[in-house]
């Protein structure tokens, strides 16, 4: 691996961090709530850090596969290290290791809080908390039409943006394209939904706190009863349908903002997505009917709100699930795992890796009867490589194995089995809240140190697909 | 399929199951129980409608792949429904679905109970209840190391036994060679565990029905409190020896009675298999420590015995594990996943399948760094063909949504979260007692007839390596 050059584009990153530092400062100013100085102190430790890496480090070698890898797990992990200073400098989050849980929460697009009283925090703290989640977003948009295919991770070659732009075989140029025209639709839905949200009368501020949390299937909210605060059918409505999109491929929003509205229901992901969410929220109207809801609207009305932000990884909330019928509860754990589809914010094992999962089974199934038949199994018209099927399939008994793992180690932090294993789904497919002491209207300030530490690094194998991450524990992928 | 034959050759297994219902008749009559009405009523039952289909549907046809699956799934479905009727026709269990639940759970060698009094059964249908189980043991033995290789199931292919004997493509004979053979081994290793019982001081009653169902990993006790009743540490020992041995595959036992002791160590499976059971006893007397025994011995004798139970997937019990340290629970739930090797009485996933999913994972990791390297994936020093492989993968997949959904169905019988899981590991994996409301010192009486139904074919299906139940619900397998 050339470390030159990784450091060089390590430092590049932090130099973007250094301005993205700054944009809250404006609002810090409006509400005179006094945090300014500390994201111009943190500001200028990315600025020096990344300068001195940016300029120390010269290479003139192009960037190749393994520095890709190694780009992208530093890169997520230096975004949450420096982005947790103003929390620290400006005394609104003391332990350093609360502000970093809290960041990387927030650029994994997980959306987990320690914090207990979101309200008393610094308006432009809650902006900048907002933010790395909506920055996350962007960068997760790329990823995973952009460089993961290229890469090579878990599958992902299928899922690669079918965005038009200049084909070149060089990666730099092809990225910055990708990326110009996904971030277009991402702005674009962002400002959307913050109009429709400040049509229901929700401020300015909180309207853009929520627009880019939603957008990121974040979750993290300006209020400490999340989106229930608003109380409105008409907001948790917009938010529902915004979650549901950000749970989307990005490259069919494209798509159909350029009008090609049937590719949306050509794509077989999208319509197993679909058809995961509507019939989820069925079963929760369902099982909801008798106990909890009197009104069917009121019942359709959480119950798809709660649905649509489990399974996309958003996290928002307007009810406590925790009360609701066993297997209510039973269906939300379940969407825990499943996830939005490949390619949009959403975490989780991904919709379309469940769909090959079942066809490869139901291939295994049909072989045993017709030994001698050729049944491959296919994603739309086009048939998966075998080599894909492979890695997807890798990827879930990898998936099964750090949640195993990390289940264990929270365990033996004294959690109990369900908090543990809720805390381990809740952080490693990015969602947020979980189940147990880590529930709906709890949050993560009580998990020892430790624990924060081993969930933060849950968030980030979950959102970088694991392989990105896991692939750096080989000794021969350090090698010159 | 050739319905004709597969209807005849389930009259033959249902006229040997007439015999076997005649065996536990000298048992009641020496202890004077008055069952021997029950057994002569259901034997003559089997024999009539065994010699019915036996007589009345003639083929000269071979058998073929296609029948192979239907006269395992439904030979072991027969054997369950007539294997009830004693304890139906004896007064004994009064419900026939309790009693199917129960003679399920033996030929299955799950161990789950429905019955709150065990002492207070009559003697000879204990003994008929240790015998479901011990001939259970019998068949899988076989179907795992000659008949599943043959059909082709998950993977199975890798653990075929490997004992001499005429080579020839004809199913029947090569069957029946192998079956010689390892049974020879099974019935060996039961006495002498029964003479070890008795020399401590067991009675020969109880001996005998606990070396039938360890030899099986079982688990059906004599006793109410299981193993504990005995209160002996030598006792203890030979179980948690024996259950180790019958965790193990049966050619290797083959091979080491012919001398070939290194043979033991030379198959990774084993290996991985004595790792897992001597590392998670080691962890599980660590965690129980300070909590729970005081004397290290004690310490050792309860950890192993639950350790090797749970991993055997025998499902005795020495020790409330329920009141042990959560992280201890958590080894267990992990192990009640794995289960025994490939070709013993074990259920579960079986360790080799675990041991190929993790080199499957490295494999896939290591070729993202290594994109032109060949790398196989290999068991021992032959490398795993990529059909297998793949179906071992698909057989993961399966497990894991057969156990999402039956917990679901569960959870629908009114169970909470954690007992709805905990039943279907138990019988999927064909353990026994499982964690919550179904735990060591808990039945599964409260459960309700639909869900004990449901249990039943969890059984049924984790005992058959799920494919060989799952192929038949394509349209196709019944064309004829």
């Amino acid at each position: 691996m050339n470390r030159v050059l990784t450091l060089r584009i390590l430092g590049a990153l932090l130099l973007f961090l250094a301005g993205a530092l700054l944009l809250p400062i404006p609002c810090s100013l409006i509400f005179g709530d006094g945090a300014s100085p500390a994201f111009l102190l943190s500001s200028a430790v990315a600025l020096l850090i990344g300068g001195a890496l940016f300029m120390g480090c010269r290479s003139e070698k192009d960037m190749s596969i393994r520095e890709g890898f190694a780009v992208v797990t530093f890169g997520w992990t230096f975004f949450a290290l420096f982005g947790a200073l103003p929390f620290v400098f400006s005394g609104a989050i003391p332990s350093y290791i609360d502000a970093f849980f809290e960041t990387m929460s927030g650029f994994t697009t997980t959306g987990s809080t320690i914090l207990t009283d979101i309200e008393a925090m610094p308006p432009s703290l809650l902006l900048w908390r907002s933010m790395t989640q909506w920055l996350g977003g962007m960068g997760i948009i790329v990823l995973s039409l952009a460089i993961l295919p290229m890469l090579g991770v878990g599958g992902m070659q299928l899922f690669k943006a079918e965005v038009p732009g200049p084909t070149t075989d060089r990666l730099k140029p092809r990225i910055q394209d990708t990326a110009k025209l996904l971030w277009g639709v991402y702005l674009l839905l962002t400002s959307i939904e913050v109009m429709l949200l400040m049509a229901g009368k929700m401020s300015f501020f909180d309207a853009v706190n929520h627009a880019f949390t939603t957008m990121a299937t974040g979750g993290f909210s300006t209020r400490n009863a999340s989106i229930a605060a608003f109380d409105s059918a008409y907001i948790d409505g917009v938010i529902t349908l915004f979650m549901f999109l950000a749970g989307v491929n990005f490259s069919l929003h494209y798509l159909g903002l350029r009008g090609r509205f049937m590719d949306y229901l050509r794509n077989e992901e999208f319509r197993f997505y679909l058809t995961l969410t509507v019939g989820g929220t069925a079963l929760l109207i369902l099982f909801n009917m008798t106990d909890i809801y009197a009104s069917f609207w009121d019942n359709l009305r959480y119950s798809a709100f709660q649905m649509v932000s489990i399974m996309t990884t958003t996290g928002f909330g307007t009810a406590d699930y925790e009360l609701w019928p066993v297997l209510c509860q039973y269906l939300l754990v379940m969407a825990m795992f499943f996830g939005g589809c490949a390619g949009s914010t959403g975490g989780g094992m991904k919709v379309a890796r469940l769909l090959l999962l079942a066809k490869h089974a139901q291939v295994q199934l049909f072989r045993l009867i017709h030994p001698r038949a050729v049944r491959l199994v296919k994603l739309g018209d086009r048939p998966v490589e075998k080599e894909v099927m492979q890695s997807i399939l890798g990827f879930f008994a990898l998936y099964m194995a750090v949640f195993v793992i990390a289940s264990f180690i929270m365990a033996a932090t004294g959690m109990d089995l369900v908090s543990a294993g809720g805390s381990v789904i809740a952080t490693l497919s990015n969602i947020g809240p979980g189940v147990g002491s880590v529930g709906p209207v709890d949050n993560f300030a009580h998990v020892p140190a430790f624990g924060k530490i081993t969930l933060a690094f849950c968030m980030l194998l979950g959102r970088l697909e694991l392989f990105t991450v896991l692939v750096l524990v080989f000794p021969t992928f350090w090698r010159k």
